[in-house]
């Protein structure tokens, strides 16, 4: 068994004995989408996201994995990489208006680049002790990024200002769902134009971009972005990508009713909702509420029984849950706190 | 100014020091929302349920309205309100498979009661220390609760078990949202024509029931467990209540686009989106991802303002902060962990 590792040997905990609801990650499912993504994107080809899994022990796993640097959303999970001792090179791939918390972590020596996309993010930066900076280009997605033909000017205020722009970086995640592949592949060509127009203008050695949905088809970019690669989720899943499925939730049926349908005690707090109701192999869902998901489907399980329910969207869903568990079927082959979360 | 309490005076802190995303909850609206459910629904007649807010703190603020007995969804809400000594009249309205957690609070002097819908949950109250309990009885909603029928013979067994029956729980959940007003009483007195037919059977003191919803139109339970009331959110307050808005996230605006739209910090891990999209007064909110909302409207805000945006669904936008803020205006007069998140 190749996942015991740094943080910890197998133990003799069972799934069963875990709390439930329970952030469940399958071992082999995991290890194949590090080892198949640092096939196809090896090094600092792929920057992965730790956004997807707010994890300091499976971010380690990616650095072990040959990818150098990482990627955050928040402050706090550059804080949390920091304290660990996995700040390298940190990406804060979002904008941020006070830069304090971050310029500290790198006056103790911590590498931090963050995304600036304004006059006032780029002083902030600055001003908050940050050293270096990829200007944000807007490629199509309605939330960050200036315009194309802004990042010039961008990157000028950011060097009078003293600060190191290292490249661009541009998110086309409206596309990362899109279907058939080759309307994907075409699409993202397109986005990532506008970006290499913004990059001809800036200067720097990074192009950074894409997303698990793009990342063997945008070949225009120095780095992908990646996160839900390594743990997946039912929308990524639709997709036909090379990775499995690793991420679910153990779950107790409590309520079984003879009129047709079970309950188990996985419901809003444990689940992200925004791409929809999750999955339970082999029924078929109604609802979730707080603390409960509805199901039916025959046979009906037994009270007690134990299920593992796939959410639809890994992200919001991680950000719920204390805790992580790695296992090899019902054996719990390593514990991890979800220790990046809030803000 | 009422609201600095037992736990806390006034502070220095202003809204714009927090950290964003940030729950903030208005002092006065809340007060309104305490002062107006006590008035409607005085002493026992309201056992106010804690898995809206998940803070001791707050369930102290309701017990102090003269509501001596609480409601809980899980174990570990159960857990933190005992170890703050709230534990005086605790109803876990939950199947509970394995009551040991709960069995070890009773043995420590907590008075907790459980709902039971099977024969598998007597048995797990019984086996697991618990002394208390409540029949849980369907009375509409695809979810927990027994067919009315079986009602008596779960409570001879709890009996046999050598449980104390309490009385019966049933929650017509599904008719919360139900408009217009006379259609949810109808429907509502006839959810609970089945509860009170499961209670000849069952016999007990309390019949527990009802929701935000239905407050004031249940006038068949002997208890109503709202939860919702005391913060309120944008899907309850359709419904035209007494109750004031008294929750909001307080965010930053990280960029603006001058193609008509800005993004601010709060996005899918600070809101529960089951409801849908939250909203943002005078604006329009176009759509949320991990840590972002973009909305329109003129006129824009400017980078590093602070906005204030309303969830649709209470409970599991709580359930992804660690502390709430109660607020006067831009005065911050109390903060308190939400303490009781997690299973």
């Amino acid at each position: 068994m190749s996942c015991s590792g740094a943080t910890g040997g197998v133990t003799d905990v069972r799934t069963t004995d875990l709390v439930t609801p329970a952030l469940v990650v399958d071992a082999a499912a995991l290890e194949h989408n590090l080892a198949t993504m640092a096939a196809a994107l090896p090094g600092t080809r792929l920057r992965p996201h730790v956004k997807a899994h707010k994890t300091t022990a499976l971010a380690a796993r990616q650095l072990a994995a040959g990818h150098p640097g990482l990627t955050c959303a928040t402050i706090r999970e550059a804080e949390g990489l920091a304290a660990a001792g996995l700040a390298g090179d940190l990406l804060v791939a979002n904008e941020v208006v006070d830069a304090r918390r971050l310029g500290a972590l790198a006056a103790d020596g911590a590498r931090i680049t963050i995304a600036v996309d304004s006059d006032a993010t780029v002083d902030a930066a600055a001003d908050g002790g940050v050293r270096e900076v990829l200007i944000d280009v807007n490629v199509g997605l309605p939330r960050c990024g200036c315009d194309p033909a802004d990042a010039g000017a961008l990157a000028a205020r950011a060097r009078r200002r003293g600060l190191g722009v290292r490249g661009v970086m541009g998110y086309e995640g409206h596309l990362m769902m899109e279907q058939p592949r080759d309307e994907r592949s075409a699409r993202t060509g397109a986005a990532m134009a506008l970006l290499l127009e913004a990059h001809a203008d800036v200067g720097g050695e990074i192009v950074s971009g894409g997303g698990t949905g793009t990342y063997d088809l945008n070949t225009w970019v120095t780095e992908i972005q990646a996160g839900s690669y390594v743990l997946m989720d039912t929308a990524y899943g639709a997709l036909g990508l090379p990775f499995r499925a690793a991420l679910a939730i153990e779950a107790t049926v409590i309520s079984v009713n003879r009129a047709g349908w079970a309950v188990a005690d996985c419901g809003l707090k444990a689940l992200g909702m925004d791409h929809g109701d999750p999955s339970i192999e082999g029924y078929d869902v109604w609802y979730c509420s707080d603390e409960h998901v509805t199901f039916s489907g025959e046979p009906l399980p037994r009270v007690g029984d134990r299920i593992r329910i796939r959410p639809a969207h890994v992200d919001p869903t991680v950000a719920y849950h204390e805790r992580m568990h790695l296992v090899d079927d019902t054996t719990v082959v390593e514990t991890w706190p979800v220790d990046l979360r809030g803000w």
